[in-house]
């Protein structure tokens, strides 16, 4: 396969598309620029992370607070670290003073294209209850860091899914920023 | 959207499909249990990692040795710790003694099915070269534990892509077994 061959659309609906390049198969996102993903600690120290039914996997999952860029009309060309401050914003009700850009990749490279970008959001302020928009019924747990891995195992064991961000999220909060 | 609602096909490729449940849209593979990803760290205290062209992304991409359990036919019900196993050898050329179950959720759920099972691989022992099976071309990279962040932001500054879930390795590989 030459590094100039185009992949091919092979189905397209309102939120996905498939397209095709050699032999493989693999999922786009249609509105989006990328993802964004916050990794916050509260002057108390507690990470911030988020629970909601997710329907791909049909159970609820935790995850860390997280959204889309410029997935909404008129605002296609939002920029990254103001996506990951709305994002924030709107599921936590936590307002961030500084976002810090610490890594960006494919969270799943063999089955999309999907690209996420991780902040580290400082100087955390609330501001309001959190939740998510609409429809989203978002719970928000504030986690102490030396006792989140034991948290997450708990929550896993009741049931929930982990989302592995999470994991990466508990690397980059122990680092210094 | 009651509990019960079924998800509907809506479109069917040779590795994945697409499915729609309410207004949601994901994608799901066809010919695999789950995806496996292993820690794996060498008694020189190197993590293990991975480097090869991810078509979806178009670009190199830094990984943990990971694959698919149950892909390949008279194979559909792989145990996940032989697939773990197996793709270690594959990928990198090292056999382990002993696989520890680390975690389990979804990389991506907003937008896929997919689940990743995380394992520990201890008692690691080179066997042969790896690179992957056939096409593959995978670069293994053996890297200190201790200088890894640094040397993972180097590769991100020479143009790769850094898979998160090389973050969440890191996270466990730095916690006692």
């Amino acid at each position: 396969m030459s590094k100039t061959a185009k992949p091919k659309i092979l189905w397209k609906g309102k939120f996905l598309r498939i397209m095709r390049l050699g032999r493989w198969e693999y999922a786009e996102r249609v509105n989006a620029i990328a993802g964004v993903v916050i990794v916050a600690v509260t002057k108390q120290g507690n990470l911030l992370l988020t629970e909601q039914e997710r329907v791909p996997v049909g159970k609820r999952v935790i995850e860390l607070p997280a959204g889309l860029a410029g997935d909404t009309k008129g605002n296609e060309t939002e920029e990254l670290p103001l996506a990951a401050k709305r994002e924030l914003l709107e599921e936590t009700g936590y307002e961030a003073g500084e976002l810090k850009w610490l890594t960006a990749g494919p969270p799943s490279p063999g089955l999309s294209s999907e690209m996420i970008i991780f902040f580290r959001a400082e100087n955390l302020r609330r501001v309001s209850a959190g939740g998510g928009e609409g429809s989203e019924k978002i719970i928000v747990h504030e986690v102490p860091l030396r006792t989140c891995a034991k948290w997450l195992e708990e929550q896993s064991s009741a049931g929930l899914l982990i989302d592995p961000k999470v994991y990466a999220g508990l690397f980059f909060a122990r680092q210094t920023g």
